[in-house]
């Protein structure tokens, strides 16, 4: 893989949006530029969990204004997440492809925990050596992630659905804060991190941080009004927030916030946020809270400066999962192996997309079989589903999607992914990993003849050795097949043997007949 | 649990149905009596995958006459199982219905898998000790199964989607056994077999037995006319299997057949029995098969014996998948305590089913957060997708069924089991889950006051002590969320507290309001 000396981060969450560019010194990462638009996508969301139309205006705008600072930015210099308002909004997909059209780069949907992840990722770079083990919090605009850590590695994840943009408008929709509403607000959020408390009580971390804007807002507030009589430094306090409490419940309605700390932009989030903040204080025993600068889109740069130091952190996933579900790792080994010997053939024509596409192959092929864990019968599906809905870190949503296509269809009736692959270059991947599953169905180390394929358009085309089919007759029966699988597709698949004595190829089998 | 002197195992299987009655001395089975009858049930399925009337009638009036042979005998002391062709017919559920009142016992359909388990146990206990690897292989009408076991234990099960029925259906529609036809069913067959190959091929085990009806009429074929020069002794042999083939084919329709050990009701499905028994001769490498007596029905009745001897097969998988997938097993523990205590206060007034009742609600409390190994959000589906998914030996498919639906919503919205849950006290384990899963939240020890609860209909009343709700700020906000998610399936919950100084109790939260 290639490096690059700058990368750029975008981060698409529920409040706003955020773009980095760093420079890249060694294994470090140095600011370098920095964008921040206050986009509010999560007040956008309907009750039906769409997207309006404004949101959407305002969201485009502010991509476009972003893709023009990163014209000229090579392809995997750039990675764009977004989070849980686009994890949950319905029209979500149709949105992100105009927000890709407008951004110039594709954006990927993360989940929770992979969220949490790389918050962990970019709040732990900016923090000094420490061997003790941290909380981080970072309340979202639609989301709340707690991450427990030691040095660079996170050790508990989670991420609950509740932020700062969603709790106001859900408890205080009309900008008053009243003490009814707010103890509403709090027993709610209360109750979120009570399922989480056992795990992310103070017993099991010594120093706690917030991460997000809510907590910087939180913390500047208690300072400079002096919140916290013995001095909070910058930190929170349960002292600070009972004090500022006490100051929202008296001032009784957003639009009369007005206090030293509080950007007129944050005011709107307030009530939520300090809501949720709360109810981590009293539900995990927090005692004090300090500022941690990195967050998730420092997180995403790491991430990705790691993918071009062989420390990708979805191949260590691809590994963890090979063992968790005891995959058979000679017949993986196997199949990835004749799988990646078709796709590099199947994909000389797109060497742009190669490496990614043949990435994903080698991963399907190594976890196709997982799900042989829940159950023999019906296998591919069992894989297809924990693939889709696993928790795996380093992945983004549709790179799960993919799995999980490719897995579901490795075997069986092929009818199922019309409709659903659109991108042509996922039948190479599929037409790779079914072959290669297919050649090696007796599970033994066999010796394949020199083949050749080739993919054009709607046809593939596969050359074998003159005779071969004819000493296997159960590949040949499950080759047959497999050309009437390819045709209720449409698609044209066509064997040739080659004839011995350099007499070039001779059609042996193909959808249309010989 | 009672104990029976006697004991009946019926078994609707693809090709005939049997009922096997059986006294009980100790820890062994003696038969008493059994019945056969051909009714070939897979052969009435129709292109689309259901029943047809005819095959319906059929079993319904041989299931009448097996329901006479059982009138008397005690619910527990019968189990009665269904295999492939009801797995897959799409109005099994319906035509199951009828089934049960013709022979007045509960039917279960079993999985593949379970049924393989289940034949193995049957076989083993009619095999002479031996500390050898066996292969036991059961073609049944509509699926095969293959064993390899060491003394009463299974090692290695496997169901594969192939029987003497279905095959012969499917290669000899017409009845004609030609050249071409044969090899297009061998082929087939030794496409299936070769998937498990690896895992079943001789070098796994010293001998081989086969156990069905085409198994036993090969057999006897072959030795009483000679088909093998050496002497087969009843075993079957590849010569003289070999000979067999040539004999079908020379006699070319499935009416001409007359060979001495063919019994006529055999003849129609012989030619499918032998392409699967010689596919598997060839792809697993057997020379000899001897024949094993007992069958699914013999395994069946020791299945149900080992209950009665707290060797319940379901218990030991319950354990196996709290490991399996890493269950916290102290939090099972205090929702299984709370759930069984409230579970039990509701089922009083069920005597009769109070006893499998309690066992389902154990085992989903047990269980219910084995979809955390999949990912922590939504874990409750994946849970469900799991226990409605795996092979758990011992359960029946309406057990995992049962399991599936009260882990996916013993937390969240409740409205997803409308129209699924019919039996009225699966709602009173309903209520115990979810509210043994909402007291257990922190996850910690806690104590519980006295709580009474009792079922009416559609009215739940929990009775609590007197201030326990308002010292429990977040469990009284869930409860509340509790009572309107029953409202939505027009249940009324109710609270009530224990006045102080026995003064009775009084109605602190409902759903038509205090």
């Amino acid at each position: 893989m290639l490096e690059y000396s700058t990368l750029a981060a975008v981060d698409l969450g529920s409040n706003s949006f955020r773009l980095q560019v760093a420079r890249v010194v060694g294994k470090q990462i140095y600011p370098l530029d920095s964008l921040r638009e206050m986009v509010r996508l999560a007040a956008g969301l309907t009750a039906d969990k769409r997207l309006d139309e404004d949101s959407q205006a305002r969201a485009l705008d502010c991509l476009k204004r972003f893709g023009e600072r990163l014209r000229g930015f090579p392809p995997h210099s750039v990675r764009a997440v977004g989070t849980n308002t686009l994890r949950v909004a319905k029209n979500g997909s149709a949105f992100l492809k105009k927000a890709e059209a407008a951004l110039g780069f594709p954006i990927e949907v993360i989940a929770g925990r992979e969220e949490a992840r790389l918050i962990y990722l970019g709040v732990a770079h900016s923090l000094p050596a420490s061997t003790s083990n941290r909380l981080v919090m970072d309340i979202g605009g639609g989301s709340t992630e707690f991450i427990i850590g030691r040095r660079l590695k996170p050790v508990k994840l989670e991420s609950l659905y509740m932020g700062c943009v969603s709790y106001s408008l859900l408890f205080f929709p009309d900008g008053k804060i009243t003490k009814g509403a707010m103890k509403r607000a709090e027993l709610a959020a209360r109750s979120e991190v009570q399922a989480i408390a056992a795990e992310f009580s103070s017993t099991h971390w010594q120093d706690a941080f917030g991460s997000s804007g809510t907590a910087r807002a939180l913390g500047e507030i208690i300072e400079l009004n002096n919140l916290d009589a013995s001095g909070s430094d910058g930190d929170i306090t349960p002292e600070g927030l009972d004090n500022f409490r006490d100051y929202l419940l008296r001032a009784g309605d957003i639009k009369k916030l007005e206090i030293a700390g509080l950007r007129t932009d944050r005011a709107p989030v307030i009530p939520g946020g300090f809501a949720i903040m709360s109810a981590a204080f009293s539900e995990l025993g927090i005692r004090r809270m300090s500022q941690a600068m990195g967050a998730l889109r420092q997180g995403v740069l790491y991430d990705l400066l790691g993918r071009f130091h062989n420390q990708d952190m979805r191949e260590m996933t691809v590994r963890q999962f090979m063992q968790r579900y005891r995959v058979d790792s000679a017949q993986a080994r196997r199949v990835e192996t004749s799988a990646l010997l078709l796709g590099t053939q199947l994909l000389t024509a797109f060497p742009d997309d190669m490496e990614e596409m043949l990435q994903s192959l080698s991963w399907a092929a190594r976890l196709h079989e997982v799900g042989i864990s829940v159950a023999h019968s019906g296998y591919h599906k069992h894989s297809a589903y924990i693939l889709g809905n696993a928790d795996m870190p380093g992945f983004s949503r549709m790179e799960q999607e993919r799995l999980s296509l490719l897995t579901l269809a490795h075997r069986g009736l092929i009818g199922k992914v019309r409709g659903v692959v659109v991108e042509p270059l996922d039948f190479a991947l599929l037409f790779a990993l079914r072959l290669a599953t297919l050649f090696h169905r007796s599970r033994c180390d066999i010796e394949l003849p020199q083949l050749n394929v080739r993919m054009d358009n709607t046809e593939f085309e596969l050359i074998t050795e003159q005779g071969w089919l004819q000493r296997n007759p159960l590949t040949d029966t499950a080759l047959s097949a497999e050309i009437e699988e390819w045709a209720t597709l449409g698609f044209n698949f066509r064997i040739k043997e080659r004839l011995e004595g350099n007499m070039g190829c001779k059609t042996v089998r193909s959808t249309i007949g010989v």
